[in-house]
């Protein structure tokens, strides 16, 4: 009965790499900024590398029926504003698009929110693409408020 | 002739703390986070080693006359999107309201932008609360869109 699976959030793997890029690349916007070959380039296994190093960054991926489902890169921000509070950046959130509409999405952020308050985060931000109606709706669900613009400048 | 001083942009040092908290507190948004008081609460010195010790963050001052007269906090973000380039976020972006319209703001993110770039990142982002229209029209001027929303979660 795959609907008593439970979502297990974990720390990503190097093994995990391909997978990921995989989720990030199948999506309107990801599709044309990766580059899926076997093997995949090494630039991406040297971002792991420095991710995986950084005490500052945890890439989590959500397990579901023993299979990698999910991602979230959470970002803690040390920074002097709000009385030197860390902020928190959650970035590259992906459900596999056979697996959404399960709340998998849901449980990655609301472990990406617990850690950032577990590690004295005042504050959680993301940026979500202006066309992307429904991730603004999900956020909004999860107690996030739309209150700022996101800009972005592409080299 | 004050016309002709340079700007200089240089890291931020324990003693500018002070003067980086004032900025942060001088504006509607900061000034209900911020506790000025002296000697400041020690969770600003604390922050600001915690930033210092980072090297994916930089925590920059301009400096006008000999005056430091503005902010800014870039993070550098590794992550596996755009074939594992690492993403740049600009905070904190402060201007002394008496030193404005100088082109300050623009000589402190076009640095921003600079480093990002040189340290290879593909992406450069920010987020400005919607009330701050001025401040989307500025980044909007440096090549920024308006692309995203900016989404916020605050404990």
């Amino acid at each position: 009965m795959s609907g008593v699976s439970q979502v297990t959030i974990r720390a990503a793997r190097s093994d995990d790499v391909a997978t990921i890029v995989a989720m990030l690349a199948d999506d309107a916007l990801g599709r044309g900024r990766e580059r899926i070959e076997d093997p995949l380039p090494p630039s991406y296994s040297q971002a792991f590398e420095r991710v995986a190093r950084d005490p500052n960054l945890a890439l989590v991926v959500a397990e579901f029926g023993g299979e990698v489902v999910g991602c979230l890169q959470l970002c803690i921000l040390p920074g002097l504003s709000s009385q030197g509070a860390s902020r928190a950046l959650i970035e590259d959130v992906r459900v596999a698009s056979h697996c959404r509409s399960r709340g998998i999405g849901e449980q990655l952020v609301q472990w990406a929110v617990a850690e950032a308050q577990s590690r004295g985060c005042k504050l959680v931000e993301l940026l979500t693409h202006e066309t992307r109606v429904d991730a603004q709706r999900f956020y909004k669900r999860l107690g996030f408020a739309a209150s700022h613009v996101g800009m972005t400048l592409r080299f």
